[in-house]
């Protein structure tokens, strides 16, 4: 009995300056079907006035204010629910950084994550947050420089570990290319020192196991190196052969399917799932944020999807920003955001 | 009177026991017209050896050995002139690290460089050397990490400058995308302290000066930040502010199209040529090896070309390396080479 496949999917708003609340109404107005049993978690007003950025629509969205997950199975078909938070005095500019705007898409990120820890919802959708309206935010939530980090820790507190025991990572998928990150949100220069043989292997322990449940059989997982053509057996770097060599073969011994570490410019490609042919392996470690995001972002951002692998809930969410420079112009894309609520849905539904 | 368009090409012949023998000879087979007035500068032994490779074929494709760049022209269609350098006393086996073959590999760079700055040659071709060869050929080939620094060093005695005083970048560029890199064959940590405003600097006026060679107009350049999202205002990096937008705001201000730093898990995205729409921007300057070649190698490497840039000489190559694991099995694919070869006969033609 899969009680939580009825369960209801909380999309948390994003920054109310950005395009989140833009592409929830497109996704909502797009697709009736998929989005049945989501519910916004944000602003009421901020929600209108989005709905209204929809073109070519002689009827505006109705927007259902509701009061817990519960009732989002009573707002009629063709309206968005939206669960109120916390209060924004007026609306906020498009495009404009507030300190209000990024305490309010915490807040959101907060109470979803905690419903989803509490089994209230069933996933957890994030719209895009912008990470300088989130360290405007002031405490607790400036400590977070992003969603993952905010909902690891929320997680930890959860069950009762420190974040220390509960490591997540972040994958980045398309309907080409999966990729898994040892790091995200540093400095290059910090992200070079956290290739270390512990997180490594966490990165490829977490990805086996997420991989293993999501395909249903053990994942051919591809590591890159570090540094040009794989430090070229030493010449230039050796991180390879001090630290992600060891890490693969530890993996190995533990029964993953890992191999490498291979040449970063030319992994990706091999890995890539091309027209029809699947790829050479079933995903990428990369060892630093834009090793991974580069490619899996090359051939456009309107379908990634990014995933939090480690995490007590099911989290996915688009992967482009608040998109400050179009906020509000009604320009943008909400593909992303729908292949993330797809892929939460797939997520949920092999639990 | 353009007297240089009637000169030979050389291409070295890289390393004896990689993929470029066979890919020079695939060429020459499947390119008659395009490779008309090249030579090969390398082993007769050896390039005999990888005419056998071309399957499929009733009649094996003739070598001839030639004593110097002006027999060329006296060479018969459907024959592939060799100019023979220095002695391999055997064959050497495929897909074997040795230090004669890494000695010849660096001793055809070096005749055919030199002929090139004596102006004896139009531009010069370099197939696929091995860097841990090249280590092992001892001195002075075993100072040079790769064909760029060599060639840099023996253009600057040419032209009797120091090597700092003459700087060079590696662009990589395929039908969709161009790239210039600030640093290449370092490990990412060095790559990192070379992230400063000279060479970043420096960067941009070779980019501008070369592709409007190039063009025949002022190139639109981006240039990708150093860090995740460039450093999002400073949270994660400070490269973007205290280096990268000081470069580009000198570079605006001597009149080059300079944009960015932007994220540089879009720009690539943004700069990319899609089918039948011009893209952002002409090229991508990246900081460093990986961020620039992840994005030209993804979409596969059958296409994609090195142009080294600031050079008092035309030199393109193959964007892809020896490939030992298929060396000797005939799989070789030769369109790289033959975009080299296209690439080297349009620079040279705008000269």
């Amino acid at each position: 009995m899969k009680e939580h496949l009825n369960k209801p999917i909380a999309i948390s708003m994003g920054d109310a300056a950005g395009i989140g609340p833009e592409i929830i109404a497109k996704a909502f107005d797009a697709a009736p079907e998929l989005t049945r049993g989501c519910f916004v978690v944000g602003d009421v007003a901020t929600m209108r006035r989005a709905t209204a950025l929809i073109s070519g629509k002689a009827l505006v969205l109705p927007v259902a204010a509701i009061e817990s997950a519960g009732e989002v199975s009573t707002v009629p078909p063709r309206c968005i629910p939206v669960l109120q938070l916390g209060t924004l005095k007026e609306l906020v500019p498009f495009g404009q950084l507030s300190a209000s705007a990024g305490r309010l898409a915490a807040e959101c990120v907060v109470w979803a994550a905690n419903a989803a820890l509490r089994g209230d919802v069933a996933a957890l959708v994030t719209a895009p947050l912008h990470k300088e309206a989130l360290a405007l935010a002031g405490p607790p939530h400036s400590a977070y420089p992003g969603h993952t980090e905010m909902l690891q820790a929320l997680s930890a507190a959860h069950v009762g570990k420190s974040v220390v025991d509960l490591p997540v990572r972040m994958m980045l998928a398309n309907d080409e290319l999966r990729v898994v990150l040892v790091s995200i949100h540093v400095a290059l220069r910090e992200a070079l020192d956290a290739v270390t043989l512990d997180n490594v292997s966490q990165t490829l322990r977490i990805t086996h196991d997420s991989l293993q449940a999501l395909l249903g059989r053990p994942p051919r997982i591809a590591v890159a190196g570090l540094n040009p053509h794989a430090g070229e057996g030493g010449l230039f770097g050796r991180e390879e052969i001090n630290v992600i060599a060891p890490a693969v073969a530890m993996a190995r011994q533990q029964g993953m399917q890992v191999f490498g570490p291979f040449a970063p410019d030319t992994v990706f490609m091999r890995a890539r799932k091309k027209s029809g042919q699947v790829g050479e392996f079933d995903v990428v470690v990369a060892m630093y944020h834009d090793q991974g995001l580069i490619p899996v972002k090359y051939l456009g951002v309107e379908t990634g999807v990014n995933v939090t692998l480690g995490l007590p809930l099911v989290r996915t969410s688009p992967d482009h920003g608040t998109a400050f420079d179009i906020a509000g112009t009604g320009r943008a894309d909400a593909s992303s955001l729908l292949a993330a609520i797809r892929t939460a849905r797939g997520l949920v539904s092999l639990r």
